[in-house]
């Protein structure tokens, strides 16, 4: 596991001036990507609560089930393990009285979230994020690093495929096994997701590889990625089993050339909104319009899907530091599926691609 | 994949029915076990907002994203897919003006809940499961035959370890990975977790297996599980390379006697907390009662953790159909722990244990 040290006491001081500034009292943080962000521990999804509560000035307290307490390292921060027969909620709200305005994590279980409602009758309440995100949406050196990283094994992944990936006659999930596997050999901590959607089922662009037979003549969307360090890789490249069409090859072009416009358009002070547009403009102009049903990108680090997102009616400007995908598509219904996705970071004067492998059509066996 | 169809316009009329009874006006569904519980699907935790929005009279209607739609089976169900630049919340609200009780499931995103509530501003809000756990507490025939044959597929595992996995010199990760593998194999279809905690790690009841080599005279403790048709299994043995000493071999037998007794006072009207105790009194009587640091047991089914919770403070009625873990275990810090877990069934004149393996030590190389 690649493991990196950060400046967790740096970043709750930055919180809590944050808080401040914003007139937040607490900030309650539980599974998601904000706790290690701003603690170095993750907590498990579960009945049992573990809850991070940052008021805005004085100690941050992190409480957690006795029985996971064994394995959590608090680093700089106080730890309460409750016990089974202790309620989480009321322990965790006697930290304070009646704050007026309560920030969520964002992942946060409902059923904690109502409970806590139930002690604080008088609170205001929001999601975490809207202060927590101006603080992760722009990555330092170390994590443009590790997201460098775990594109780079990626594109190592993608390099492989005509070589050593045999799709005709096999399953989606075959291959996704393949994928996964060869994720994890190029680097990664985990391989986290892989989607492998085959013929008419890369229409939907969130399929789940299944038992459908890869036939010779099919586009196969493969777009999958893991964690090296906490952080995300997320690549999408289209492969064609054999020889591609005339039309395979016209959406494709398309697509790329939509993909390399978004790429093109990022520097600081453009909007994400202006991101979405330059991709989608070139897919509209091929009349491919209707069929582009997703935005056009989102930002990633400790999770594969965070703020910015690349989408019209978010006019947040970019920065310098900002990481996001630029993943266009053109999906047919009962047809078929293309998109390029290529994780890129807004840069002093311009963009950086993280994933470099080759956009073309990948042909396979 | 096994793929039961249930009745699920039924279970929505019983949800319905139960409403009325507790006045509650609205129930919001969207990540966690309650959503394929009544329709089938399963939400994909995500920004992007799935909700089934149940209201105490009339039709139900699920809003998804429209990316995922193409992969959604709506049943019969309404389905309505929103674009990337709608907001699902406003939909959603949009059904029902100024509900007085909204229920939200329990694992629904506090980001969304928070947008919830600022739409529907004068609304009482509870758990979806103070309505939902009583009807998802009594499994029926084909549920108690999904869980049922997961278990035995775990049993399987477990009855192939003693000969087929290597502990000595291999880390807590490879021997994951081994009983991953098999557990697959044994007819899940797919693993969901492995603990494989080993010496003094055993004494973290919920360790995250790692690069620890396997020493010879270590306790290991085994807990893994997948899911089957939806339905969880979930079970623990204990294993020792090599040869037990005379102390191992006492915690051990103590677990053992717990575990029986544990199981032994299930019966239709005995309280949850009862069974809690009888495991209880068995370590707490050979002196180990510090170290069960954690409640006996848990309900199980398409969650691996739901209600009912065996646990003291817990004075709910045991009824026929309800399916949970009795898993006492002793966790000596720095030194070792044991834990033996099987899920078990509530039957008209008793208890039916569905894991059969052999509960005592498992000696292996």
């Amino acid at each position: 596991m690649v493991d990196v040290d950060f400046d967790y006491a740096g970043r709750v001081s930055s919180l809590q001036e944050r808080m401040t500034a914003e007139d937040v009292d607490i900030v309650l943080l539980s599974v998601g990507a904000d706790l290690p962000y701003f603690t170095g521990y993750e907590a498990m999804p579960s009945e049992r609560l573990t809850v991070f509560v940052v008021p805005s000035e004085g100690d941050a307290v992190l409480f957690v089930p006795a029985l996971e307490a064994p394995r959590v390292d608090p680093g700089e921060f106080e730890i309460r393990p409750w016990s089974e027969t202790e309620s989480p909620v009321e322990l965790a709200a006697s930290v304070a009285s009646s704050p007026s305005k309560v920030a969520v994590g964002d992942h946060m279980w409902s059923v904690f979230l109502t409970r806590f409602q139930r002690v604080w009758t008088t609170s205001e309440w929001t999601a975490a994020s809207e202060i927590t995100s101006a603080l992760r949406i722009r990555k330092d050196d170390a994590e443009i690093d590790l997201l460098r990283r775990a594109a780079h094994a990626v594109d190592r992944v993608m390099a492989r495929i005509p070589h050593e990936v045999r799709f005709a006659g096999r399953s989606e999930l075959d291959v996704a096994r393949d994928l996964a596997d060869m994720t994890v050999e190029e680097g990664h901590d985990v391989a986290e997701f892989t989607i492998v959607a085959a013929g008419r089922n890369g229409a939907s662009p969130h399929h789940h590889p299944g038992d459908r037979t890869i036939e010779d003549g099919d586009l196969v969307v493969c777009d999958f990625g893991g964690r090296l360090g906490g952080y995300f890789s997320d690549s999408t490249r289209t492969c064609v089993v054999g020889t591609a069409s005339a039309r395979q090859s016209e959406i494709h072009a398309a697509v790329l050339v939509a993909n390399e416009a978004g790429r093109a358009a990022v520097s600081p002070g453009v909007s994400c909104e202006e991101i979405d547009r330059a991709s989608r403009a070139v897919i509209d102009d091929a009349g491919y319009g209707p069929f582009f049903i997703h935005r056009t990108g989102h930002g990633i680090g400790l999770e594969v899907h965070e703020h910015p997102y690349v989408v019209e009616g978010n006019d947040l400007s970019l920065e310098p530091g900002m990481c996001f995908s630029v993943e266009p598509g053109i999906y047919i219904p009962d047809d078929l599926g293309v998109r390029i996705e290529d994780i890129v970071t807004c840069t002093e004067d311009g963009v950086e691609s993280f994933n470099q492998s080759d956009r073309g059509l990948i042909g396979v066996g």
